[in-house]
């Protein structure tokens, strides 16, 4: 039987007058859509275009949730409660599946995005809101994260999925972590490199961290950021090599049943 | 038969460190909620609350929308388009029914907020933009208006249901219009006063205006302030007023069937 | 005596993770530079940073204030009142004053942005609030404004130093007004045709309006966007055709000296 | 010679249609207003009223700087970078200045409001951000701070002013540390018991902690709060209290040369 990944952006991360990546082109190569919700980035205009465009090409809608921290991308600790993180969370989602259900689909997974991502892998108060406002919306609904963190057990523990993810452009240390982004080489800007990785993850369940050491990592929904330079490049290869690989790759909520 | 009305207010208007009015004293005596939505008021902690106490009380959660003015609490008219008002609506619709869900209970129904229901009483663009988003959210939500605007004609050429919204606790013009805010007794302050006008509303669809004239209005959604003083009495005699006039008070949907 | 001129940019418009323009590039072909101060693009990073890229190039620091507006870039009307628009604005300069401090100049004019700079030409409420706030910072300092307008009158009645700006890279009708944004051709691309224009403006006072009519326009403060496409090219064509044509290039305040 | 010292409150902390203290009348009782600057709480007509107000009573004006974080009143830690901080302090000193520069003073000192002032009790990167903004500003103004931690470490060895700041209305530790404000007794209620621990921390430099035992504790600057239940009780006690006891009361920047 074919292995089935999912292949992920984050997107639709503008703000009112200003724009990050191309979506457009984006969402005409990735199976699923880690949509921006308007707290780092995502206004609701940009919020209903790219769930029109990800439900016309058949791409999953996904809650890239965050921090309330516009300012800072939502690449800024905040030191907010478990309670009042899980109701900004919710909100979130809340407002996105208004947009996916006027697109005539619905959100179908979550995901943190930036420090709140980095941050709940450790931190068991942020996990747990990032579980618990998803479980509240839908406890059917699986919840990015990779293997092994806090996020990955609270979700376990709460009884709801959760989908490993992996990163094709990011370069990991040999403790199967993603290297700081203020590192140098932190970002992998060739596309070709990315799409092995990809593949390499997908196929063997591996990669080569940055001190050269092999790094056994699980990753089934594959991420390619939007807003590294060569994005699109790096998405296209990255599913080309997937496909010629034998891959399949299919909408996230697939995953629950492959 | 009886007449039937639904009693509501506005609620959940504080945000973060501030409050305005005592909201669980007054959801424990309206039938509907009509509940602020983070654009001029309204957090996701207090939606949250909010949304408990209504379902617990058996009051219908309504979404109270407005422009995007969190600085002049919805206050100001904004000059944006009707395309962007109408997503800048369904995101807070969207965002409120993720609380909602969470207590067990749904949206069902919409209201403008503040200069938004000021301005689209006569601006056909932003009257459409509040009937389409209620639309695209869920074309059997009916939305408040007062009859004969320009939302109220909108609602009806879409074909969403309209209910007909009287002001217990403001003062009228002769043309059946509410008296500006910045004018001189434009609150009502006695509760005495308010019940008897919510009464003659209900039983016999006129008020007396500021000139003395009568005024014919028709009001089945009847609406009691929050932040005016002295909110909590007029919403608890005006309620008792009704009752003991036999106007059977229920949940706002259920004037629909009714 | 040679025709003095300053040649302005809009500047320091992105907002956190976000960018419109080379910046950089830009400061070192202007003479003068329109800071954005936080409520449509700027921020404390931004601003700061601007600033010191203005002063190490001897580029004077005018105050661009909006309306509060992020989400809109300043480019929606909001009907705050007199007052609070003043405090708005005045608030802006102060903030944009200390980066400007920091950076061993200081903020020497001010310049409405967006909407705001539209509406007050009409508006006499919010001609007088930009008036005030810049009057109430220090009554020496020039408001950038179109002769004849709302905010030109006001500042001659306030008696506070006001200098007539045009547009380098946008249609005029032939009343001597902007074409709006929204149409065809509202934007000038290419950069000789921009250059000319600037000089034309400079040394007669006139230029050709969409409908091929010639109009008297005013400017001494000439003005290149920073968002168009091909601005650094635009103005780096602009400054050289303008001292080509004998026309002296000063930073704005000097204007009042000559 | 007597013992002088200022007494202080946290002032102008509402925003929009929200409030949160009788400002006017504490005023009318303190030397030195610590006002909030607009990115926790207060908004530019707030701070020009304060601002106002101050400057009329003969109330110095101190910049109440804080986290960007509206939605949590600037009471959670933000993981930002120390030179964003700087960048984001200096901003509100600016802004808060314009205000009290119309009102014909100017800001006279400096206080981080919140979650910054209790991290930057330990906090090396954002107790050096609060002494920078001020240094930058102007060296000659005096930041409030307690006596020992990182800010005042890092303010003296920036060669700029720091006043020991003490709180008249909050429980203490045996260490000398505020007791945390989720705490029970945290907040001192009783005015009598919050005048006299304000005579004896001026007269005597200590005080009883919670656990009964006798704290040494300088400050010059007394802080009552401005949104504990009894403020304004509090604080006109605590004058009369301090004035009985022979203590002088001055605004703040007094204290430099006394």
């Amino acid at each position: 039987m074919a292995i089935t990944v999912a292949l992920t952006t984050d997107i639709g991360e503008g703000f009112g007058r200003w724009e990050l990546a191309d979506d457009a082109a984006l969402l005409d190569v990735v199976s699923s859509a880690n949509i921006a919700c308007g707290f780092h980035g995502g206004d609701p205009d940009i919020m209903r275009r790219t769930c029109d465009l990800a439900a016309r090409n058949g791409v999953a809608v996904g809650a890239q949730f965050s921090y309330r921290d516009l300012a800072g991308f939502g690449r800024r600790y905040i030191a907010v409660s478990r309670e009042t993180l899980t109701n900004d969370l919710l909100y979130q989602i809340g407002a996105l599946d208004a947009f996916a259900r006027a697109a005539g689909t619905r959100v179908s997974y979550t995901r943190a995005h930036g420090a709140l991502y980095n941050v709940a892998a450790t931190n068991e108060d942020h996990a747990a809101a990032i579980v618990e406002a998803t479980r509240l919306w839908n406890p059917e609904l699986p919840v990015l994260a990779q293997a092994g963190t806090a996020t990955w057990k609270h979700a376990e523990r709460a009884g709801i999925p959760v989908i490993a993810e992996a990163f094709v452009d990011r370069a990991y240390t040999s403790d199967g972590l993603l290297l700081s982004r203020d590192q140098p080489g932190a970002l992998l800007g060739d596309a070709d490199e990315a799409a092995a990785r990809a593949v390499r993850i997908a196929t063997q369940g591996e990669l080569t961290a940055v001190n050269g050491e092999t790094v056994r990592v699980t990753g089934r929904a594959l991420l390619v950021h939007c807003d590294t330079p060569g994005a699109l490049e790096i998405a296209t290869r990255t599913r080309q090599a997937l496909l010629d690989a034998g891959v399949r790759i299919v909408p996230l909520p697939e995953l629950l049943n492959s």
